[in-house]
């Protein structure tokens, strides 16, 4: 690897990076900074560098050293000679950062650019496809048009449902018409009360961990329902998904036509504030449940039975709200350690907590 | 295409994109709405239809009509006879969706699926890797995971640099002490200045144009530093790229380390508000002369050279805050017609404009 601008803020993370994951130094310039090119040179041992001002060198502890008297071209040609087909960070500053990007490249090395103006001033001279941006804004681009594959952690939100803003005691005395107006969604009853009790996230991370073959999942609030989902990859990135809240979205991908137009985008500057926020166990008791259930996915069956026995009691009148969670988790203790060898033994278990349930 | 749950919201969303889109549908079922399955049946003309209770059979205006009598199993095997490997959207309510999705994958479909309980009681049981998810969340994931070619907008954000919360009149007698307060990044003097101006997100939108090879690029102001870019696809879906502030992980990526862990993950609950705000183009003149840059990028290297000249000028306090984007309008002014044919053009107006500005 070959670093322009060695001793500057990019220049020196890309050395330190070097340095943790073994890659070698053959080359490296700087502009005048000439005590940290010297513990450069020590810890890499460079085989050429280049510092700019002339009256400098007599100080650089290396027998090859270019000045901008040989001039920063004939530098590269001699990194050529030895280091062909190298990459090459541009971390210089200025417009005098484009000469080297323009001969970098004509001399075959792969350019990695962290200096602007190259693009900004000579972009239409570079071969812009080869280059490896070194900006958070391009590299953030370039990151999302083409996702890593290391996963770190899936993170699907919640709005909290039409109950985020209860009491614990005003829980207890909640009606089905004061859970069914959910804040971004129009949806069904069932599904709005399982979105008040977080039953309905729970699911949610059960079905990811289904269709995703991973453990790491989590759920956090998102009141606004902008991001749906974000993913953690290992390097320290992360993405996230944002669109209107309409389901023809997921639908028109799931029936092929995800190349479509099928809705607007979302309007940034119109989004309300986002506020990611943790989930209270002590509210949304069901959610307490996510690493018990990830531990044994077996359980989805007896939880979504009990829940939905409970739902649709509480839709009647004849069950409390705070009767979902209780039940769920009476049904547990109950049949939590049933194992299920086959989708007979699914049904049958649904029966059973069905009618335990009913007659709660 | 078959849809089982037809007249629910899932399945009447479908329907729609499946007439706008030229998508056959061949087999419809639904619970008890046989008026909606009706109008359902006159416009798409499906060869079978279900309905779960036996008494409203009469009611359906179609030749080939299944109900519990016959067995959701029949219907679909029936279905199979028929339109074997069809796309088949599962978007029933409730524990009964599993037994369909169970079959449906048996006899060979492809599932589509938005009946939750399918994955949450018999997940295990079913080929969830062949599924089409048709929940946000999961479709969010999905789309990250693998994300859409078609792009429609790039959009990255600004931090707003160290003058945000200044007025117009407070601007004039900004120093570069109280410029080179960045909010977010600790960088370099010249650039602390181009993000207080926002001449760096001009150029860094300049940029974008170069390595993506679109003109299709927008920015906005987001104070966190947070997501640091966006991407609008046709669809409607839009991805963010968040991370720490820390240009590890683009260089990181730009050497070939993208797949080591760098940074760690932002964390969501520990963020602040995320809003995104319009760039004031009264504020940030500079900005304003995006579209004109994106149509003539030529622009670049003059535009350059202007602001380059006026922050040293400024950094010296030869030079106020408010002359930097005066300076580069007057550039544009003189030289805004030249033509850009080579490399060495590059050079020589970039020498003509900084002559210019050092006699301003």
């Amino acid at each position: 690897m070959i670093i322009l601008g060695s001793t500057g803020s990019i220049g020196k993370n890309a050395c330190l990076l070097a340095g943790e994951h073994g890659i070698k130094i053959n080359a490296l310039a700087c502009y005048k900074n000439y005590k940290e090119l010297n513990e450069q040179i020590a810890k890499f041992n460079p085989k050429l560098v280049y510092i700019k001002d002339e009256n400098l060198k007599k100080y650089i502890n290396h027998k090859h050293v270019f000045t901008q008297i040989d001039g920063m071209v004939e530098f590269l040609k001699a990194c050529k000679s030895e280091f062909e087909g190298d990459l090459l960070i541009n971390s210089l500053v200025g417009f005098d950062g484009l000469e080297p990007s323009y001969h970098a490249q004509k001399l075959g090395f792969k350019l990695a650019l962290a200096n602007k103006e190259s693009l900004v001033a000579g972009g239409k001279f570079l071969d812009t496809e080869a280059i490896n941006p070194i900006d958070s804004e391009h590299f953030g681009l370039k990151f999302l048009l083409k996702s890593s594959p290391k996963i770190k952690k899936l993170i699907i939100t919640a709005s909290g449902g039409a109950f985020y803003n209860l009491s614990q005691k005003e829980l207890k005395t909640a009606t089905p018409q004061m859970a069914l107006k959910h804040p971004n969604w129009d949806m069904g009853a069932k599904i709005t009360i399982d979105s008040a009790t977080m039953a309905n996230k729970l699911f949610e991370v059960l079905e990811a961990y289904y269709l995703y073959s991973t453990k790491s999942i989590d759920a956090c609030i998102e009141r606004t329902s902008s991001i749906h989902a974000l993913i953690d990859f290992v390097d320290g990135s992360s993405t996230a998904h944002l669109s209107k809240t309409d389901m023809k979205l997921a639908i028109a991908h799931a029936i092929g036509l995800g190349e479509k137009e099928i809705l607007e985008n979302v309007n940034l500057l119109e989004l309300k504030s986002i506020k990611f926020r943790p989930i209270n166990l002590n509210k949304y008791r069901i959610f307490a449940l996510k690493d018990e259930v990830l531990k044994n996915p077996d359980l989805g069956v007896i939880i979504n039975a009990a829940n939905d026995e409970t739902v649709y009691k509480f839709l009647e009148g004849k069950a409390g709200f705070l009767d979902i969670s209780e039940n769920i988790f009476k049904a547990l203790d109950k049949f939590g350690s049933s194992s299920i060898k086959s989708i007979e033994d699914v049904f049958e278990i649904n029966q059973k907590v069905r009618e335990f349930c009913k007659g709660i």
